[in-house]
């Protein structure tokens, strides 16, 4: 058995509250779902916009592997909206339960039938493959759906879809209904919401029941809680019902974080199969576990769909895995230190902290007593800014016992203060700003404030933080611990 | 029928790769659990440091309703751990399957076997209710599973749970897995994972199947993908099952935000039940039919859980949902003017804007001509820090006309800032700050930086923004730019 994929990403997926894509990022969107294997792209709703349409249209001069499709409600300038963008296919919806046709079309069950078939008529005889989909069909009555379903195939349709438009199935029920639908003529397809928390366990069950085709979205992004997850269904399938679809499965970490990047829609790190989290261990017993033998704690391999496995500090944290932890760092101790550091791990832990590289790097250090003397100390920074000056900084530094004195403007005034120390060390050591991260900032304009650096010296990187009110001294600071802590390190 | 609920919020929960809850945190979150109606509460795992058994104690001295539980290997150590913390029950936890044995535990069953025994026992001696708990249960053979159990309930055990610990069940599997364990003499528990998302689902299975009692966090955390999540199983047997539970369901919101606020553990807005967008509609048909009858869109309503609707405004929006949205913000337009707004949000869209109700705000101020007058223009700002500077701004601005000058200072240069522009407008107007905002900076130090004010002056609370390289300069016209739309109205 094998399922074909109907990816609704950039409609479906783009009708999330707050995500809109420009044409040239659904393009973007579109090749890497094109490489990732998927079978079917719905590009979006032609009728929407022009921006749309000029997306959908670059969509489909690409000439694609996969089937571009356009959603259309049972509507000709819906249709012909999609045609005027040239996509393979339209998914022609129409709403079929007796609440949507009573209070939001106004129309009787007759009347939307009729339209059904006009329309599939109308984008068959046009060229188009057409896949025909009933939305709200688990509200809907039986008969009406088998009946709107047969003459639909009769009327030209190639496909036929069952949505769960609110999410209310079950498994079971899952299973019974899409069973119900299957052998009408036509291959059936299943695409099933979220609202539950069931949207991946009911297109399981529907495909075991018969459907040969499943909608899903990347990350399971979409209206209200979102659609079944491509990567979810696409996994379960392969490792739990040994059933082949045609997706490169070891590309899905890498289109989780396209999608989230791109649109701005970022995963809970707990996210099954593509969430940060999915291959991270904290607690002794099962980072333990995983050190001896992966299978204990992971049912797949991370690299198996592209992601990485992580091992985090924490309170629960056991030695074995701090001592992997450090080893991979580059720092290296003694039995008795390692104690010393586990016991100050544990300690912070307790302390409701969680514990980051930048945090173990400090501790480590500090049990070393690698930070004995700094090379670099700051003696005073002072800035300069407004609308009517050019943001400027004067820095005094003593550098391994010598005072230097630099000045440097920039975009802002913590921009011209890390330029200042940059020209201050210059000729000292070759050190490169990789990253400069501020945590967002939540309550008044006196929170404190999170910087996290990331600075590079030859081959190493080292990260460095530095938590206060004032964001330019924070920033001055977590320069200047990380530029000190890399000079300790005698390579 | 009646389910009981473990929530291990606490335990499994917390480990989660980066969470670390104080002792305090713990009490807190606890005894919001409590008033939720969770019918046990597994506080921690007593082992693991001093820290969580200082969390544990204050927990079982307050006199919760809840049975509180601690975590436990079959290890005497844990056990006792357990006792000094006073708690009600412990759950037992042995690893059952061949792949632990052999490389976690390196032991044999008949040794396990004889641990558990025994642990039980000596738990039940100390007048502990004991959960007897098998690890990996699911990669487990069945007849061992159902010896370790029986024995264990000849020991003393009062009730049985099988864990699926790395997720790998489907809903039939769990549905014959969970049949094939109860009936054995004490009530069987459910703990499942959700690697392939699938725990809601398995755990429902396991209850259809016989289980009584289903282990779950609030908001599904937990190591890797986490556990079943708390509001999505107790909703579905609610909702779909016409199961009941103990659990206040219009507490879910709440609970919910609390544990992502102490946590820091935040959801995808997709999340189901509880993320921001479980009640949110924004394409132009599905708000449509919400406005008309929430039940097209909607399975349950967001009250039930305390959650609440939104309609977010963007490309797929239409023209009835951006009315009333407008509404609600208060602006009143005529048909005319609300195409024109209709046009502009539809082609920010297109420029893969999403479009905030600041955008919105803007646009329709815009429309109406409200801004054309600005009451409070900048003239001059100044600031200075440092190390050795108390951060100090000067401000100059016009004011109805007239030229004001002030100068303050503040913790950092931004503070300092906007206390002399609060300062210049005092005997103007009374205006405050409700929230400072600044996203996440990531990048360089020149990176482009959002920030988003929200400003109240009476009842009437505005939202502004501005974005450039420099904070100072992003966070005074944010600042002013609001005041200058709060001044606009005439009340």
């Amino acid at each position: 058995m094998q399922v074909r994929v109907l990816d609704t990403t950039l409609r479906d997926g783009e009708q999330t509250p707050g995500v809109s894509l420009t044409p040239e990022e659904k393009l973007r969107i579109a090749l890497k779902l094109d490489s990732l294997g998927v079978d079917i792209i719905e590009a979006g709703s032609a009728i929407t916009s022009e921006g749309e349409r000029e997306g959908i249209r670059m969509i489909t001069s690409e000439g694609l592997n996969a089937e571009i499709c356009s959603f259309a409600r049972a509507v000709q300038d819906d249709i012909d909206a999609a045609i005027s963008c040239d996509v393979d296919s339209v998914h022609l919806v129409v709403p079929t339960s007796d609440l949507h046709l009573q209070h939001k079309l106004r129309k009787t069950e007759e009347e939307v039938l009729e339209q059904a078939v006009q329309c599939t008529e109308y984008a068959a005889e046009h060229g188009l493959t057409v896949e025909l989909s009933a939305e709200d069909s688990t509200r809907s009555r039986m008969e009406f759906l088998r009946r709107i379903f047969t003459e639909g195939i009769q009327a030209g349709a190639d496909r036929i879809c069952a949505c769960d438009t609110v999410g209310m199935l079950t498994p079971e029920r899952s299973y019974e209904f899409y069973g119900e639908l299957s052998g009408l003529g036509a291959p059936l397809s299943i695409h099933c919401h979220n609202d539950f928390g069931l949207a991946v366990a009911n297109s399981l069950a529907g495909l075991r029941a018969g459907a040969s085709e499943v909608h899903v979205t990347i990350n399971g992004i979409g209206e209200r809680a979102g659609n079944a997850a491509l990567e979810e269904v696409v996994v379960a399938l392969y490792s739990l019902y040994d059933v082949k679809t045609n997706i490169n499965i070891e590309m899905l970490y890498e289109t989780s974080r396209m999608v989230a990047r791109m649109t701005g829609v970022y995963l809970q790190p707990n996210k099954a199969i593509v969430g940060e989290n999915a291959f991270a261990h904290e607690s002794g017993i099962h980072a333990d576990g995983v050190l001896k033998k992966a299978e204990t704690y992971e049912p797949i391999t991370p690299e198996l769909v592209g992601h990485r496995r992580r091992f985090v500090m924490g309170k629960h944290i056991g030695k074995h895995a701090l001592r992997k932890r450090l080893d991979e760092l580059g720092l290296k101790v003694s039995d008795e230190k390692l104690m010393e550091i586990f016991r100050r791990v544990k300690a912070l832990g307790d302390m409701g902290k969680c514990v980051t590289d930048v945090d173990l790097q400090a501790i480590t250090e500090d049990v070393l007593g690698l930070m004995e003397d700094k090379v670099v100390d700051l003696e005073e920074v002072t800035i300069v800014s407004g609308n009517r000056v050019t943001p400027t900084a004067s820095v005094k530094l003593k550098v391994d016992g010598n005072e230097v004195l630099e000045a440097g403007t920039g975009v802002g005034p913590v921009d011209a203060a890390i330029v200042a120390i940059k020209k201050s060390l210059a000729d000292f050591a070759d050190i490169t700003l990789e990253e400069y991260h501020v945590d967002a900032i939540t309550g008044g304009t006196d929170a404190l404030i999170d910087v996290i650096i990331k600075l590079r010296r030859g081959d190493r990187i080292i990260s460095a933080r530095s938590t206060q009110p004032d964001i330019i001294m924070a920033s001055v600071e977590a320069f200047l611990s990380g530029v000190n802590r890399l000079l300790a390190y005698e390579d």
